[in-house]
């Protein structure tokens, strides 16, 4: 009863409708892709997705991963679809070009990515793991480091995991304790343990390569005594083909309510040879490369689980028959009763202004990857840092919404199993855990990209929004969804000052209120992107995007003026 | 990491100090227990729940019904588990004296049915049917029938179930098709298909009575042709003993995202011998005795279920130490954190509603049932039908939410099983789901109980809660709790007579926002309950309660006004 098609239309129409990426792409040099090139990856990563993905969920989802003696066992069919994934070429979309890397956009790949997650989440996450490690080998390693890892992991011929958690440290990563002892030959010895390592060990690659967040030897207590460390569980040799084992092992998975397919790995060091990324001290701040690029990335899971889920649940809606709408003529489809409508134009409208906003954020990242404007890229290194909690939380929060409406609308049938659907929200709840929990990134929002920002760069979007709204609202198609956001805009800024304003004679107040104001924040960055896709829609006579817009600023917007008041009522 | 006692204090405080419900039951006459008698019934189900069914939860989720050759078997130890509840005389609490039941007051078998799922829910589902089903056998059925099943039935030597679901017929039961053939000696022979039946076929007694929607020859089409029979697993013989086994048996079991050790069978009638209960063509109304039984229990698999969440992340908050609340200051246990806390008082203030709504519809039930005055029966019986699609899906909707809340709180030890949290989540999402959807006990409150009743019973409630909130506000205390009701409950007032007005002109309306209006409805009425228990908590000198009602009157009641305003504008 799962239907997913990739909806690359949509896709289309916001990466260059909407946004006009292809003008920037152009202007920023011959490399980047043009409109036609972004529309044949996106296809062939629909069809792989479709055709090699989708038809192993379900059943990766029953079998799950097995652990042996130290070997994790990927479920049937995971093994063969990654090396035909990675000869395909999918595991170097982003990476750089001098170490064979394609380099593509972020606003792309992460239209990839929903699309991974959408057809099988717990097959993605090996994959933009890996993506992840390579992105932050390319900014903080050494030269030979990356000549020596980056190959591999962009031909997907290798793997790459996070290796942050330990059983005492979880939000807290300042409580490491994994230790790094240095040798005579610029080498690392790491001890200790971690938890939780998504594709901490598998079947899928060659060689895994784990970034460890681990203290030398008398470095201070707290976040700044964390260094980074490259680990590979095979020593490349001096070929760089993998050879000796290291010292560092599974010892256990964990079972899960969800993701099932993707191992959750217990992880023990016992003096595995590592080598020092970055500066000493500085590795939490290295690994936030790492991490902002996995937050942006599970941001699409939410949204690709959803996707599916909407997919699912608008076909199912459309053949069930049940019930009359009007009493006494014939029985209708369920699509019909408006309250089945309601659940599904709310995960539509939810789902619409979600990949909008990770298209946004790509956007943002892009710019300061490739702008020649060395402001502009300073602008767009703060938008990137103000949204990147939002689009985390924001869409994981409503992803898993959506996978519960998407469920609700098969009643009974929705329960089962074999129907696939409550996979969907099982596999769905956990990106609001990990990644940094979505309260945690409530606080990173107002703590540390709004208040300890003095505002600049919100008051940079806030004029952007207003912008928007003012220009738009005189249409008179647009003028429900541009007034409707100017006022959720206009509640949101009365009550970020009032937090400002509060903030230094009440230092616990961003802490209370923080997970109230992403939601209010979250809200009204949806209405503006609505508004967005739909003033491009009605000039491109598209009536549907309209709708869901109005749908938007009538039923869930309003909910933007309850956070606002509960949050000055602290 | 489980946690869970029964909340005796809070349940006897609820029933008698802010209800008083000891002073009506001594008006009732001798047949009801008094205080201290209440009060030893709970602490002995306390002790079963916790003591007996809550340690075989999650070996029961883990391990599953099994299906064998038309046998379901149930986890280990619920067979044993149920001999020992039922010789405990816990089957039989809310049953008819006259044929061994114990004729307690719903307000109290409520609160009995919230430890039961709190502890359980799988094994709940098993006793709270055969409840159902000995109701509905009581009000319906010959004399003879009575003597003859339902002594076994309050014992727990047989259980119960409720048969209507079939593949075509799910919210629209109308569609039935099952065939009962009538016979010469006042029998039916009964064939067909049913879906979805919790509890069809298990090994927890000697019979199984199952009351089974069905049409007779030339019935009429729809809900109109629907009769009521009694189908047991096994005959009863002269004696009254299981004798020959009739043609009705499980042809498969369900795998399901929960509740996994409740059996949900597919069965097969093929001229299973049959009674018939009521009045032919009038079966789907008989069946809402039971049903709507069934909806006030479930609803409190809602709380139960949330309680333990509660109980558990509360516990889980107070030890797990992790990060500074002030930066550089020791590590504090992660209640300290707001925004953990944030979480927590949700939970608190949602379930203390919860629980007080389920034990005021229990009164109300209970004047149906024992008051001498007719019309007070009469309004108490308006005021059933009113709130029981309230309880049904506001507390089960809460009561999941507050399960993905307590979840949150466990961070990523949240989404491991052995922790047993997202077990809640699962267990919790079905109650959104059977006895009905969320969305019909929407369609049925809006449409049903008070459109078409023109707000009469609305009205009575009404009056009654604006009358509390008005003799209530002038208590400084409770000035906050008494606003923000009285605010809300402008807001639905002025919404119900907005839609009454439309629906003659739109009767399409009422569809379309029938799910926002139960939560706008269930936001007033939890406002106004928790006024009523915070009134009498500051009686009784607590302060802890009208907190909460404080921190529900600012945070989670604002959302009730977003409701009201996201109807006007269908």
């Amino acid at each position: 009863m799962i239907q997913y098609k990739a909806p690359l239309e949509n896709i289309h129409s916001i990466l260059f409708d909407t946004f006009n990426l292809d003008k920037y792409w152009e202007s920023w040099g011959d490399a980047l892709p043009d409109k036609e090139l972004a529309g044949s990856i996106l296809e062939e990563a629909a069809k792989i997705c479709q055709n090699l993905l989708l038809p192993l969920n379900q059943s990766g989802d029953q079998q799950g991963c097995r652990f042996d003696q130290g070997h994790v066992f990927t479920p049937d069919g995971f093994s063969e679809a990654f090396k035909t994934y990675a000869t395909s070429g999918w595991c170097g979309l982003g990476g750089n070009p001098e170490y064979g890397g394609q380099n593509l956009p972020k606003s792309l790949t992460l239209m990839v990515d929903e699309m991974l997650y959408a057809s099988n989440p717990s097959f993605a996450l090996y994959s933009v793991l890996s993506s992840g490690a390579s992105l932050l080998i390319d900014c903080q390693a050494s030269e030979t480091l990356k000549q020596q890892y980056l190959p591999a992991l962009y031909e997907g011929r290798w793997t790459g995991t996070m290796r942050l958690t330990e059983a005492q440290a979880g939000s807290d990563l300042g409580a490491i304790t994994c230790a790094a002892e240095p040798t005579d030959n610029d080498q690392y010895l790491i001890s200790g343990n971690k938890v939780f390592i998504t594709g901490g060990e598998h079947d899928l690659s060659e060689n895994i390569i784990h970034l460890v967040l681990a203290r030398l030897p008398g470095a201070p207590t707290g976040s700044k005594g964390i260094s980074l460390f490259l680990v590979p569980k095979f020593i490349p040799d001096a070929k760089g083909n993998p050879a000796q084992r290291n010292g560092v092992q599974c010892i256990g998975i964990e079972s899960k309510m969800g993701i099932k397919a993707s191992s959750t790995c217990q992880m023990q060091f016992e003096n595995a040879v590592g080598y020092l990324i970055g500066t000493p001290g500085r590795g939490l701040n290295h690994m936030f490369t790492m991490m902002n690029e996995e937050r942006l990335s599970i941001a699409t899971q939410g949204l690709g689980i959803a996707e599916t889920g909407y997919q699912s649940s608008l076909a199912y809606a459309q053949e069930r028959v049940q019930g009359q709408v009007t009493p006494g003529s014939a029985s209708n489809t369920i699509i019909e009763h408006p309250d089945v409508n309601r659940m599904l134009l709310t995960q539509k409208a939810l789902n619409g202004a979600g990949r909008a906003l990770a298209v946004y954020i790509g956007h943002q990242v892009d710019i300061t990857r490739f702008s020649n404007d060395e402001t502009e890229r300073a602008d767009a290194d703060k938008m990137v840092a103000l949204l990147t909690p939002v689009a985390k939380s924001f869409l994981t929060d409503n992803g898993f919404q959506c996978a519960v409406l998407a469920q609700q609308v098969f009643g009974g049938s929705g329960f089962i199993q074999e129907t696939g659907i409550e996979q969907l929200v099982r596999d769905a709840r956990i990106a609001q855990i990990y990644e940094g929990t979505n309260g945690i990134q409530a606080l990173d929002l107002l703590g540390r990209k709004i208040l300890a920002d003095k505002l600049a760069g919100y008051q940079t979007l806030h004029q952007e929004m207003a912008e928007w709204i003012q220009s738009k609202k005189p249409i008179p198609e647009l003028s429900t969804i541009a007034e409707a956001t100017e006022q959720a805009l206009a509640e949101l800024d009365k009550t970020t000052h009032w937090i400002a304003d509060q903030n230094s004679s009440n230092p616990a107040l961003a802490g209370a209120v923080a997970s109230e104001y992403l939601q209010l924040f979250g809200l009204t960055v949806y209405g503006y992107l609505l508004l967005r896709l739909a003033a491009s829609s009605t000039e491109h006579n598209s009536e549907n995007t309209l709708k869901t817009a109005n749908y938007f600023a009538n039923h869930l917007l309003p909910h933007s003026q309850a956070f606002a008041r509960s949050i000055v009522k602290n």
